[in-house]
This record gives C-alpha cells, sequence and structure tokens, in this order.
C-alpha cells in the first residue's frame, strides 16, 4: 500500500475476527520493524511472537491490573481475542540510553506494515513509568532477561470492526513557524 | 511510494544539498505526522519548523554541548545545513503519561514521509532522562511553554550523500515464539 495512504487510513483496531495470520506475514511485520532507525545503529531489537491462549490471558491481567484510573474504559480484555500478539523488546546493552525511542520506531513500522496488509492493531506500553512491576511480570511470563526491555505490546488480528474517521486538530493550531 | 519499499529504503542522512523545501511538503509531512496513533487519541502534538540560521545553530551547540561521550562520533554540527529542522512537542495535559510515545510515533511518520518525497532526515532526542537543562534550553529557545515537552529533532533537506546497505541482524536472532 502507497505511504500516506496507510498512514492516513491506519486506526486503532481492538476487536478481531477468528482467523490466523500465517507466520510469513509475521515475519514481514518484523523484517520492516528491524529496519527502522536505532541509536548508534544499535538495532538492538527482539521480539516475542505470541500465540497461546495462556499467555494472551496473563498479558491481558497485567494490563488491566496497572491500567491507571483515566485509561479504564479502554478494558485491556480483547487481547485474549487477538491472533497474534507481538512483544517488542530491546537489548538495553545496544540501545545507548535509548530503549524506549528505539523500541518504539520499530513499533510504528510493525503497525504500519500491519495495516497495508490487512491487518488492525493498537499500541499498548509493556513499562510505566512509576510502576516497575509492569515490566517486570512481562519479563517472568515470557523469560526476558534482565539485560532487555519490554517497551511495546501489539496485538494483531484481521479487524471486525470499522472505526470511525477521526477529529483531527486543525493543522493551523499545531504548526508553528520560527517560535512555538 | 510504496510502504515496505519506504521502509526498507529509508536511511538517516547527515549531509543535505544546498535547496529549500516548499512549505507545501513541510506541511504534508506534518499531516502525516498528526494521523499517529496517540494514548486517548488525545492527538498532543505541537510542530516548530525552523529555517532561520541563528536557531539553527543554537540548536546545534546544544546538542553538542549535551552529547554522551560514546556518542561524540556523531557530532550535531550538520544540524546548521538542514534545509529545515522540525521540532516535535507534545501538551503534557493531553499525553496521559506517554508523551515520548506519542511524541515518537508522530516523529516515525514525518521520517518515512520525508523519505517518500525524497528528502533525508535523521532521528534526534530533543530531551535526556538524565540532563533536564537539554529540554529546558530547547524550551527557552523555541519560546515552548513549560506544559509542553520537546520529544524529537528532525533536520530535513535534500540528500548529499549515498548511505551505504545496512547489515541487519537475521530475523532467526531477533524473533522468539512464545518465550524469549
Amino acid at each position: 500500500m502507497e505511504l500516506d495512504k496507510t498512514i492516513k487510513g491506519r486506526r486503532s483496531i481492538r476487536k478481531y475476527q477468528n482467523k490466523n495470520i500465517p507466520d510469513s506475514i509475521i515475519e514481514e511485520l518484523l523484517d520492516l520493524a528491524r529496519h527502522a532507525p536505532s541509536s548508534m545503529n544499535g538495532q538492538p531489537w527482539h521480539f516475542v511472537v505470541i500465540k497461546s491462549d495462556k499467555t494472551k490471558n496473563q498479558i491481558t491481567e497485567i494490563k488491566n491490573k496497572y491500567s491507571p484510573p483515566e485509561k479504564r474504559t479502554y478494558k485491556a480484555d480483547f487481547l485474549q481475542n487477538a491472533s497474534v500478539i507481538i512483544v517488542v523488546c530491546v537489548d538495553k546493552q545496544k540501545s545507548f540510553g535509548r530503549e524506549i525511542e528505539n523500541g518504539i520506531l520499530a513499533t510504528a513500522n510493525i503497525m504500519l506494515g500491519a495495516y497495508s496488509r490487512g491487518l488492525g492493531s493498537v499500541y499498548m506500553s509493556a513499562y510505566s513509568k512509576d510502576e516497575p512491576e509492569v515490566s517486570e511480570e512481562i519479563r517472568q511470563i515470557l523469560g526476558i532477561p534482565q539485560n532487555f526491555d519490554p517497551i511495546a505490546i501489539i496485538p494483531l488480528g484481521y479487524p471486525d470492526e470499522i472505526s470511525e474517521p477521526k477529529n483531527l486538530r486543525p493543522l493551523e493550531e499545531i504548526i508553528h513557524y520560527e517560535k512555538f
């Protein structure tokens, strides 16, 4: 799919059809992910691909447990219906202090690649600044070593919902020339 | 340009031709940026578009001054030759604790959109976890209010260098099924 069309058409999708995603597509998405820029070209990414219902349920529980009050309208239960969940991790030793940046830039590619292949996804964080327990519990479930940080959780599935068009803030409100 | 081709072809570019970028292209890039996902659909983005040589020099000085020792091979001097520098900011009140995520996801769209239009760019951070002076000085130069965080600095220009192909880590080393 054409880039601009992909970026403008992509929406967060939280309802998925009960339909498998071929491994070859998952690998295409992770191939796109590893083409992201990274600090000092450290390429610190590791990806855990989850299909097991048990693990999906465990991740759902963690996300619900640590959801901040203002976000509780978005329960994580839908994660259980994702065909696949990808957890994006980074090697701290290869991240040069930019773990989050590196992780997110790869995640952006996964979400765009997913949409261009007819898949739905939504960005979810795998850590919380204020609650180190979030990433610690995810580490334990997935066997992620201490020198790797989980950054993002990306559920994937064929969409079972149609998103309304989004109202975007007008460009003239958010573009500033020379000074804010 | 097609999405996969854009993602796979994009490289970090630090040498630019002395050639102006039309404002209409900058606006196209910021239009793509505002289509990024954001926490609770807060759309917290603001963009400062810099063409003034004085401001480019000030940002170069800040980046060089606070560059960590291991990254000093990449001096920021090239920023002065960028046709335009975009500073991506986020409104903290609209970010729901995810300032960095929101800022980076918009920045990813800018960089991909730039490459698909024949422009070069490179990701640079506008803050440092350990040194709040970095974002504070950027705030001062650009008149960014305290309730906004500068997240990324994106120089843009028509490329004056050809990047060697990157050696990527093999997929089988970085994909893990079910467990890390």
